[in-house]
């Protein structure tokens, strides 16, 4: 490759955090003293379902920008409701904020912690500053800069999260590496001008979902965990 | 205090990172083997001294928000200009990230380490988020986010570089602690609700230079350096 890569930019949901078990944990914690049950994973997996078609009246100018805490809770009473689940305002915030509580895959401290000793390491994810700061904190996520759609205002795959993260770097897109387990946020970087690592994450949706991997070539890298990745990288 | 501080943002030209030492010793690393003799410290003043000026203009609408590294730029053009140096466009781009290589006062990277473990820590800055990312790799200094100018697309003393601040970490005014050497920085945060916090940077303007303490109570923190405010904020 021609131009070094000197930052690494990072989709977050389910690259370097496994939602789905955790907020299936912080919902069972919830609720469950409630007297509710659920199938806390399928619980999980609902709320998320919610989660594109949301940022798409957003994406296409249905609604101004708002941050994905807002649309994140919008669709948990959406969802409250539709499973007849009564909750103060709040429960329902304590429970909306099960987002900053979400833990890394197994490689992703130790990886990342490598990565940051060559490159610039940012997170490029629809999440807000306020919940991606309380996830790093609490996981140990050692991020040089919160980026992405609030900073962008505008949602992935929209071109301006991407290009607004190489601009506020001062760098040029392909001295970017967006690193991403989803290949429609891979190519949507491609398209301006980033490189891009696809990560294999199978457990994402749960047992017995596994994603397969992409085609050979697709992208630039393609790497089992961020330890493989900084293998790859020569971090 | 009633409400409890979550986060504390920082002023850091200056108040974390000492620029006129720095900046002198830039310039002179860059300038004197082109044989070139200035007192470098009296430069590092010049440069600075046309950065509320190149600011006022944005504030007042003079002309769009641009990062501080274009402002920077064009500041040192005319400063080379008015000394009679002549550099090429790659030598002034060299010499204006001397910003991105300044050093953080001797406290700095100890207090800090010590408030990161109880609060958010961010920069508030006039300074851009590449600058800003270049510096803290290069110094250590422990950052959860970078805020400030550039998110903002408004300089401090505006409202909104420090409205957004609070907003973009979900936290209301009074749970943000603003530090500062700087009292004009202080009171402006005050009066968007923040809690202050000065810090006493005498050698900030070069030797013989002392700011005055400011008037006792004028502040809700008082110190000497970010030991001392780690210690006051029981850190």
């Amino acid at each position: 490759m021609d131009v070094s890569i000197e930052a690494l930019t990072f989709d977050v949901f389910g690259t370097v955090v496994d939602w789905r078990a955790s907020v299936a944990r912080e919902a069972e914690a919830i609720l469950a003293p409630k007297g509710i049950q659920r199938d806390w994973g399928a619980f999980a997996s609902a709320w998320r379902a919610r989660y594109q078609p949301a940022m798409k009246k957003v994406r296409e100018g249905e609604r101004p920008f708002v941050i994905l805490d807002a649309l994140h809770r919008e669709n948990l009473v959406d969802l409250l409701n539709e499973e007849g689940i009564s909750l103060s305002e709040a429960e329902i915030d304590a429970l909306n904020f099960a987002w900053r509580r979400l833990d890394p895959w197994p490689d992703v401290v130790a990886g990342l912690t490598g990565l940051k000793r060559r490159y610039i390491l940012a997170p490029v994810s629809n999440g807000n500053i306020a919940l991606m700061v309380r996830m790093a904190r609490r996981a140990g996520l050692p991020w040089d800069a919160i980026l992405g759609a609030e900073v962008a205002r505008a949602y992935k795959p929209q071109a301006e999260a991407y290009d607004s993260a190489a601009r506020m770097l001062g760098l040029e897109p392909a001295q970017c590496l967006m690193v991403a387990a989803h290949p429609y946020d891979l190519r949507a970087a491609a398209r301006r001008g980033f490189k891009t690592a696809y990560v294999h994450r199978p457990l994402e949706e749960g047992p017995g979902a596994e994603a397969a991997w992409p085609e050979t070539g697709a992208f630039d890298y393609a790497v089992a965990d961020f330890l493989a990745l900084a293998e790859a990288l020569g971090a």
